[in-house]
């Protein structure tokens, strides 16, 4: 992976050109608060969305699937059943999970859901929040609701670590975003702050990733095929790294234009779906930590 | 029915001011990404929206509803349910159904609730895109998630037979609209290409010709009362065919002021919002096939 | 309270700036439509939003929580007993409950949810359209789906006695909203009928009454503790007035700069995060009634 910003840019531009030009079906098994903004995010990058939760249904639609996304965000029993048999069946395709820990840490049953899906299924990407991907690890930081209300205190370690233990790449977002492979630690910069006044948009940086790690799977990074362990090698580490860049810059376009989080939200999706690779480059910030 | 656009547009728009005049309310048993759109679009239009799912309440909502709509997006066993208690209460009362099969074709689950709703219920409508068209009548077409990947190779052929075949009137929609009753084909060619870049916008057309196909049956042409068969007649006919109409139109004036997807979607529900009589008859394009 | 509505928009100002000082935590148990709106709602005017509805966690996550939102607008069964666990919980820790009766008076299987939450509950405010109001106060008024068609008589004195009988704080909105504790009545004359167009502005106006009452629960409005009794006092009463008061002084303020309901509806949320002090003093207009 490149080490200046200039290569990163091209190289997360490329990412999303081969998701524009393959249109991913990315299966979302979400929660209720987001599925119509993750959907319509999933669209303005170019791939293509389904949301499908039924017991009956999910192992097959997880079958024409390049990624599947979970999000217990508004979790009950079945929606969790459901997310276990689409994880299986997309571990045994070798389609890769993302998966959003949304507001682990506040209950004990999003903690039990949490631990649940690391401990039964093979993860290729997981991210949180600073509060929710440390309850995941074990490592400290506070959840009020979905919000992170104080993070851990190094999130170049944690998300290491966790990225180590579980074989998953593993990012915390914030105002930097870290991601690391186990070995490897990226910071993004991309960003603005009026993203946490709309909400979702935590799921919508998840839902994106599952659209870029799509591409990944054809690229080396992720194994295509069996139930062979699927290692996070640089094709998916650069591949999760460009979507929260794109999304970030994306919002930096939007909140230029946004006069208030309504007309955020709506400028988020026009620039989603306007951005280039012009100003990929010249926007993306990343730095190897 | 008239045969140019222009006597079309003047129908057209005599049905949506019998819209806005009656504020039929338009029981909708839909899913989760698309509620909230579907919701909005039909008060844009001066109808009411009800979304009301318990097996507990449907046969008594749909009791006081102009038009029921069924779509099973997101669907579930419970919800399969709650749809064939509604409809068989809307078929005692002669409610007109609108039946959107999202995602048949995707799935075996999907293809089996399909085939169940029409063999247990009698439809007014049914809409889809054409690989859904295509796999609920046994005539090819290609769906991935909620995808038409490859549409039927004769669409006018194939909403005429499913029409003769299961009473109701059919419509495939694209770029291209198609719509029978069984014996007429209709062609609709309003519409932008900026709504494939928008979730629900199928959905939010089903709803639309709920609204309209509610003020059809006061005007003979779907049976008001009792379980006798209701026919697709030409009042019903028009109905559809001005809701796509409608529908197509305002997403070409939203597209002219959109700048992505964001922009488009908050644009369609405000030119849903003031269509009038003049907008109508001058954009209408409707050809007999 | 004030009696002016200089005074008033002081103390709605203030409320205001209470809200956005302690961001409580707004846990809502509300419908599938409305999910997005209210949780993008409850960020604009700066509190937090959780959406959590399994009975596995309900109770857990209403103890982090400032006020809780009970909103059966699409109640099934399974939701309704959250409702009730985590209202029972709520009145143990004395966290105040909001209750939006929505489309109670439509079906039978509403009116006994409605009259079953009001009699296992204590409720700290209940707000409706007029006829769902009326119909919850055995009062009359007319509901088809969700919407009032025919409202109650005399709104001052349903709302007096329902209050007075229920120890909640009673609203119905509509063109004035008619507040009262039992004791005093207070009408607001803010507001849009841009908002009828907009699906979910009642349920978004039970919203933001849940993040304003979660603050006087520290102004001596509402007992924080035990099982005792809570009466609304004055510091709800206006709690309850300057929710009402703010919202609809945001939907005149986006009214103004809107086209239709989709700019209608992106507006509202720029208007809700710029409230200021300055607006809401000119604009906040209360009677004594």
């Amino acid at each position: 992976m490149a080490t200046t910003n200039n290569d990163f840019g091209r190289l997360a531009a490329d990412v999303l050109e081969r998701v524009r030009a393959n249109s991913p079906l990315v299966h979302q098994i979400t929660n209720f608060v987001v599925m119509n903004d993750t959907a319509n995010l999933t669209l303005a990058i170019g791939a293509l969305p389904v949301m499908a939760h039924a017991r009956e249904e999910v192992a097959d639609m997880v079958g024409a699937a390049g990624a599947l996304v979970l999000n217990p965000g508004t979790l009950e029993p079945d929606w969790v059943e459901a997310m276990l048999i689409a994880g299986r069946r997309a571990n045994e395709l070798g389609v890769p999970i993302v998966f959003d820990p949304v507001g682990v840490g506040a209950t004990p049953y999003r903690n039990e859901t949490g631990a649940r899906i690391l401990r039964e299924l093979r993860l290729a990407v997981i991210r949180g929040n600073s509060g929710e991907i440390g309850a995941l690890a074990g490592a400290g930081g506070e959840v009020r609701g979905v919000e992170s209300v104080s993070g851990v205190a190094d999130p170049a370690r944690v998300v290491r670590e966790l990225a180590a233990k579980t074989g998953a790449i593993v990012a915390i977002t914030g105002k930097r975003d870290f991601i690391s492979d186990g070995k490897r630690v990226l910071g993004i910069d991309n960003g603005h702050e009026m993203m946490k006044s709309v909400t979702g948009t935590g799921c919508m940086s998840t839902a994106m990733i599952g659209a870029f790690v799509a591409t990944c799977r054809n690229q080396g990074g992720v194994a295509t095929t069996g139930r062979e362990a699927r290692g996070p090698e640089d094709g998916c580490l650069l591949a999760v790294a460009s979507a929260l860049a794109c999304y970030g810059l994306a919002g930096e376009i939007a909140a230029a234009k946004a006069r208030g989080p309504g007309s955020f939200r709506m400028e988020l999706m026009d620039a989603l779906f306007s951005l280039n690779r012009d100003s990929i480059e010249k926007g993306a910030r990343v730095v190897e930590l």
